[in-house]
């Protein structure tokens, strides 16, 4: 982001706000007895936002945090996350389980359950191995530090190779507060994700009204333009914690438009680390359709593009098949004249190369385009040529590696 | 089929029929020099009937042939099919293009154009190499041949790697009648078709509004239970053509259920065919939805199992993570209750090993599980407990070899 009020922290985190503190142990739940459950706790009571899976198969950890929130949002102070076990189609007894994470987080840091929310991601319809949560849960309790936000990106890790996670600070009316976050999800995000989870945190003080909307502003063009909404998994969740430790509300309409834009911002790049991370990828395509006949319509032309896996393994190929594109497009259900559809394609920052006017291709030079296919970043941009919708998606290619991590992940 | 009125024919194809000829012929359209121009004609005209891609960008064949059956679908004479070039997002001069196929072939053979229906796949947004399709139809028209309808379906492979064609003979009243056909259609079928050509040919005597009637209600369970009507490519495209040269009609109700049970089971054989040749496929399963709270629902429900990455790598890699086909039934926008969900899986013909009762695991043997994902054909049937809603869809699974196929299709 290029502002003046807002500066990136060095080695941010979801500690990186005031007053949070975070412990990464290893309970055992990971097969690979890599650190696996994390505990995320504020000093001071949090207003609490989050954005959950559409997915009607939603896990335990899911169904506890709507009914947690939906009782209070005005005095969390903490979050219990363990990779390893989804938590989901585990039915009554998976809720059962969750329900103790919660109580056992609460209670080691002198909380009352309905304070604490829950995540969980990893292999579904296995039953927590509860035993090792709850040893976990004492040892995380014992070494809670402002320093583990770093070692708590890393424990959420499923199949992602790399944690995500950043932090920024805002100057706001009356002083600077931060804003810190993590995220993990690798799969190839859309339409299945590996489960996206993620955990952002400030010292700014906002009413749980206030946070909501700010949370779903945030996620509409970040972590939802990858996924989330639909196409999810079963375990899909942001959590947003405000605990007002630096003491500075956004006590004006300025402060509160900085606010936005720094934790859109903080969550796009999270969401694009968790796309430069899909699962095997080795391109990351920012896809662009403009002059659809809605929004609604340019998102659904952008999701039939990026979940073809035509389209997907030929940019995996490298290879300039804007062909399969021009089918998604068709395919889509949005309202499309072939006569009127346009393609360009480009690398960052470069003058776009135009594939296709009018439907037909333009007689460009294919070694211009597959060199821009052979990029590991570029973008291609469709254009109806029917209206003003537009939207924007980030994605992958799918490769060989997607298939050897995703035909093997169980056993 | 198991009946007493339908005989399969050996070595059957769509010149089993009485008065049909076909051709087929290297125009050096194919980069491989293989035989990729097929000419199919009937001694006598013919009723027609189509069923079409519902891709908004339809490919130019697919438009002309559209306007051919709305001017006239009762003397059809024949059908020209090319293979390595879809003339697809071709724009006007690709439908002059197509326009031309039609009445070279139908010049080559003493018919006028309107009587001829094109067909074409392959590498799309490239303009057809006329030159080689003008002297191909010359070449296909002098050797015409009852014996060639092998040949053809050879002809119109792409990726394909076995040709795709059958025939049957039934006993109506007033005589027997034979239906033949041959498809060709890789890809992963769905929901990115490689194009599904599929052409069917009858000597029996039927009208085309019967014609039309007799070719949707066999493409719903057959070749649509795999793909087309939606979610289809550029070219999609299934013909009938009916040449009454046994002499014999639909001459009553018996009758006409005997034609439809037999069209509908040569276009399932020939849909089975597809998947089980499908790019890079080790697996063929059967999904079976039922108890879903409409037949809309169950469709929806299979689409989202049978197009999620991650159900089908799990199937390459025989693995039992039924985990996956829960998820992709929660996002599949279906009404789910997830305490109601079962799933069972089962090899073909034996008792099917029941995995999920009311949303959670039975508590199944793992071994049990993991030996029928390790078969090369099983069936996954998945009951809502919601409702009469059911669909059958065949599928495969998404390998290494998918990818390698598809990275690289084009250059």
């Amino acid at each position: 982001m290029e502002t003046t009020f807002a500066q990136p922290l060095p080695d941010g985190s979801a500690t990186s706000p005031h007053g949070f503190r975070a412990a990464a142990v290893a309970a055992g739940i990971k097969p690979s007895g890599r650190p696996d459950l994390v505990l995320v706790v504020s000093d001071l009571d949090c207003a609490a936002a989050g954005v959950f899976t559409r997915n009607r198969v939603a896990a335990a950890p899911v169904l506890l945090d709507r009914e947690t929130l939906a009782a209070g949002r005005a005095a969390l102070r903490g979050v219990i996350i363990n990779a390893g076990n989804a938590n989901a189609c585990t039915g009554t007894p998976g809720l059962t389980d969750a329900r103790e994470m919660q109580r056992l987080a609460a209670e080691a840091v002198g909380a009352r359950p309905e304070q604490f929310l829950v995540m969980s991601t990893g292999v579904i319809g296995v039953p927590l191995p509860m035993a090792r949560v709850r040893a976990g849960v004492a040892a995380a309790a014992a070494r809670l530090s402002a320093a583990d936000g770093p070692a708590a990106a890393e424990a959420i890790m499923t199949t992602d190779t790399r944690p995500k996670r950043a932090a920024v600070e805002v100057e706001l009316t009356g002083g600077r507060v931060r804003i810190g976050g993590m995220a993990k999800g690798a799969g190839m995000i859309h339409p299945d994700m590996a489960t996206l989870l993620g955990l952002l945190t400030t010292d700014a003080a906002i009413t749980p009204d206030d946070l909501d909307a700010l949370l779903h502003g945030a996620v509409a063009g970040s972590f939802n333009a990858i996924s989330i909404d639909g196409d999810t998994s079963t375990n899909d969740t942001v959590l947003l914690l405000a605990n007002g430790a630096a003491g500075v509300a956004l006590s004006d309409a300025d402060s509160r438009a900085r606010f936005a834009a720094a934790l859109t911002d903080l969550c796009t790049q999270l969401a694009q680390m968790i796309v430069r991370d899909g699962e095997g990828a080795t391109r990351f395509v920012t896809l662009r359709v403009t002059g659809a006949a809605s929004a609604a319509d340019a998102r659904r032309v952008a999701d039939a593009i990026a979940t073809s896996p035509l389209v997907k393994t030929a940019f995996a190929g490298g290879d300039p098949n804007w062909g399969r594109i021009l089918a998604a497009t068709g395919r889509s259900g949005a309202k499309v004249d072939p006569e009127r559809l346009a393609l360009w394609v480009g690398a960052p920052g470069a003058e776009p190369l135009q594939l296709v006017r009018a439907g037909t291709p333009t007689g460009f030079r294919e070694a211009g385009a597959a060199a821009v296919f052979a990029l590991p970043e570029f973008t291609a941009h469709v254009d109806l040529g029917l209206g003003d919708g537009e939207a924007t998606l980030w994605t992958t290619d799918l490769t060989h590696d997607y298939v050897t991590i995703n035909a093997d992940y169980r056993t």
